[in-house]
């Protein structure tokens, strides 16, 4: 932070808080409860991350401090690079191909275009919409499901609960990229898992979470991979983190688990984009990505 | 064929020809030396793939006759899919993170923004431009090196011998989309790997090839992975095909291998564009994507 904006006067918590009633802006991640709440002056609470439910879980956040997130074109990026990855895994059978190199197999199984593969994306934020086009140019039949509609071109759009049960029946690949409310706590469950696809090119659905890990049932994504209801799956987050080390999801062969780094931002652009959010709320600009608290994000 | 194209009159070598001097257009892959000079009405020979070194290998291949390859945008998208997702594979470490799933490590290790990675592809003929096109989109830092220049928006056109060390040298991720011709024959050499860029992510560079296996010297990749002078490769394409299973490539660390599946397309487009070929050209209509035998593609 100090590099990137040497005009500010940073505090660091908890040893280098100097006076608090100095304190106009806080950037946070996982915040200890009581913290924010103590800061007397406190403007602005500035989320690290794109997701707020770690800011939002605290039960003594002051009411009346506006929340912002991030919402850098980097940490953008980074998550379609990584859905568009896991997606083309899937759709070009990586896996498959890994084992027969091991196996030193050279076989040539028929494949299909990506036309023939329906990506359904779960939360048509900037980051859900990012990912949506850059699959859509790849040539996959892409689809969004938010709370409200979105218009992206090539990009069928379904809102709100009573268009769920439609998205979930013409996807083969469920991304997830929700944010965590009590809304979308263990939507990737059994029930929704069994109201996806089975047209697609593989016969069962995959499943991609880079979202919140509350949003799957581990157990009903392992029973669903063995009974061959799910085909594959690709975790990147978790209910516990790390994931305890006796997890099934590390062993589980159609299981590809990263280590809640879809979407890693480098320390020195998020302090710049912090940086620059407190220039322009001091100037008296707006602020830009406002958390809407009772929808969660 | 029939199914695609009923009207038109299939002959299949070798037990279903019939009258030879009927035969006016041939769909060929790797036709045996002589067979396409024994067809004495023939007008164009069609290549079932992009790549016609196969055709043009034939020391018999009659010099008056015309011919085309297939340029087919599931043939291009299909490419497309598979640079998209080996860069990706490597610019997101996924084999590292294969390995830490395997042995049960939650690792954040540090990442860097697509932008941080220069990508070079040799061949920016419709398949390199599109995956050019798309690794853009994605953030990365593309060049193209071809015969003649280029202009594709954002993306950087080195043009023949004079700026290949240039080119090489500005770049992380080399990828090859050559045609097979004398000219391209060896070009992934450990002369050519020691002047790519040291100044990446990575350290040591990355070579992708998806164009044919003549243009790796595979003894010259092995040895540069082992010396660190390589990061690691990913190889479509093989000298011999299929590889031979004690080639030391098939279980090299670093080294990702497929079996030339990277631009697989389903016979029955490549069909659906060789039918409509033929019916252009009966119309009078000139042909596309006509080869430059001396070019060589």
């Amino acid at each position: 932070m100090r590099k990137v904006a040497p005009e500010l006067d940073v505090r660091v918590w908890p040893d280098r808080m100097g006076d608090i009633s100095e304190i106009e802006y806080c950037a946070a991640w996982l915040p200890p409860p009581g913290v924010v709440k103590s800061l007397p002056k406190l403007k602005v609470i500035m989320s690290l991350g794109a997701g707020v439910d770690a800011i939002l879980k605290d039960p003594t956040l002051p009411e009346n401090v506006p929340i912002v997130r991030v919402n850098d074109p980097d940490l953008t990026g980074r998550m379609t690079e990584y859905i568009v990855l896991h997606v083309l895994m899937h759709h070009r059978q990586q896996r498959r191909l890994d084992e027969n190199q091991k196996n030193r197999v050279w076989d040539s199984f028929p494949t299909h275009a990506a036309r023939a593969l329906s990506v359904g994306i779960m939360g048509m934020g900037v980051m859900g919409r990012d990912s949506a086009e850059k699959l859509r140019d790849l040539g996959f039949r892409v689809a969004g499901w938010s709370r409200t509609r979105k218009d992206v071109p090539g990009v069928q759009s379904f809102a709100g609960e009573s268009e769920f049960d439609a998205f979930l029946g013409r996807t083969d690949v469920l991304v997830s990229l929700l944010p965590a409310t009590p809304d979308t706590d263990g939507i990737i469950n059994r029930g929704n898992i069994s109201k996806l696809s089975r047209n697609g090119p593989f016969g069962a659905p995959i499943v991609i979470n880079a979202g919140r890990g509350r949003q799957q049932v581990a157990e009903d994504i392992l029973a669903a991979l063995d009974s061959g209801e799910l085909h594959a799956a690709t975790l990147d987050v978790f209910v516990q983190e790390p994931l305890p080390p006796d997890s099934r999801l590390w062993t589980h062969p159609k299981v590809t688990l990263t280590p809640h780094c879809a979407a890693d931002s480098d320390p020195e652009t998020i302090c710049a984009y912090v940086a620059s959010n407190i220039e322009k709320h001091r100037r008296g600009e707006p602020l830009q990505n406002l958390v809407d608290r009772a929808r969660g994000y």
